[in-house]
């Protein structure tokens, strides 16, 4: 049995992404200039944040008035009430709002905290928004990728999610393209013969945490290709990774 | 700027583990036998699986005498009374028990379900059990392997939890040695200059995923090596990765 291997590559030397940059050509101009030979069945995993700033998802704080909600959360926990505002703006449901921490389940149906709003690597006064429909936009990726490098891939649009009962935050996949975001064991045989019972695994989290190792939080490295995989034409979305309401016991 | 770049091998042809077996004297003959060269720097992440059958934390399922917790929640549901008892006799606590679903908080402090007793991949009859102390193993492990590969090395001992709100499962680190579990930026320079606020990523869970991309559930590949990482000397344990109760709003 051969070993197997997957490689993990940052693709650095990307500049600062504005509101209408076309995304693909930057990342493909990345990708040469990194001498980063891309083929079948590698994945791409591309950071949410400059995907909204392409997409023009980055709002200015200035225009944004507070609701009473927002004000009087942000003076308890010393916030920006405008930033709180925005967090609420872009929820649909509150699902814990407690000691300064605020956990939401977003339009798009994520629970995450505070709506995927983020004021980090971005210019003064501004925070990003998740982009309006991130399987979309890891789909449109996709063709432009393929396009030019002429090759069968996936994409991921990542974002760092924290959990319940786990210290820190690790990488999710908020939309995917070209690969298949479950992998479902069972009744497939293990070790002992017997069918796997219960084990469907979220690859395209995995794939997720995987690329954040290469990309840091810092390091303007917001893009990442794994190569060695056997990506690039499974079915299924970033949505399938959510699990539905009546079958969560934490909601 | 350089390409930041890892990778991840899986180390196949280990045997069946039984009781007894000196775990690290296995890895390194398969590590050797795979003709993979590991230096410093590099994390070993290892099955859970494997530890808990090298370290006799497997158990028959003949002697367990079912309470009649065990046996109405097992009647309810459909699954074997004896098993459903171990899982409440591995819990300090039930988080949820709930449409034939078991959250619990173990021994040790890990929330998930059915307190890590897993049938797969074990012989007819038998469950396995968590390593009673999985940072311990992760330790013994490290100081093995490091004598023999003279590096400076990291181990993880990986398992597969679900999470709330995702569907699937990933590969998450319950027990660490030599390297940094979370890595905090807070503090540190982001894109913009300003400071990072919030960010601690749980790099040793998104090891513990990546590995997972090469050792799949059922191809008999329990180990991996991930190079290309400054592991192998960070203090911490996985018991940093456990959130304190007065800290998780989900419990």
């Amino acid at each position: 049995m051969p070993n197997r291997e997957i490689r993990i590559v940052g693709i650095p030397g990307l500049r600062e992404i504005v509101p209408g940059d076309d995304l693909g050509d930057l990342i493909l101009e990345a990708t040469r200039n990194a001498v980063i030979r891309a083929g079948d069945g590698d994945v791409f995993v591309v950071a949410q944040k400059i995907v909204s700033k392409a997409e023009g998802r980055i709002i200015k704080l200035d225009g944004i008035e507070p609701s009473p909600l927002a004000r009087s959360w942000a003076e308890a926990y010393d916030k920006d009430p405008r930033i709180v505002e925005a967090k609420i703006r872009e929820s649909r449901r509150i699902v814990r709002m407690d000691r300064g921490i605020l956990i939401v389940e977003t339009g798009h149906g994520y629970i995450c905290a505070n709506a995927g709003v983020d004021a980090s690597n971005v210019p003064d006064g501004h925070v990003t928004l998740l982009p309006e429909a991130p399987d979309e936009s890891a789909h449109k990726l996709r063709e432009r990728l393929q396009a030019t490098l002429n090759a069968r891939l996936g994409v991921i649009i990542s974002d760092t999610f924290g959990r319940p009962w786990r210290e820190g935050v690790v990488n999710v996949a908020l939309g995917v393209a070209g690969i298949n975001p479950l992998v479902d064991y069972r009744g497939r045989p293990d070790s002992h013969g017997r069918p796997m019972q219960f084990t469907v695994v979220a690859v395209a989290d995995e794939l997720a945490s995987a690329a954040e190792l290469v990309m840091g939080k810092t390091l303007g490295v917001p893009v990442a290709v794994i190569q060695g995989l056997d990506g690039g034409s499974g079915p299924g979305t970033g949505k399938d990774l959510i699990r539905p309401a009546e079958m969560d016991l934490f909601r």
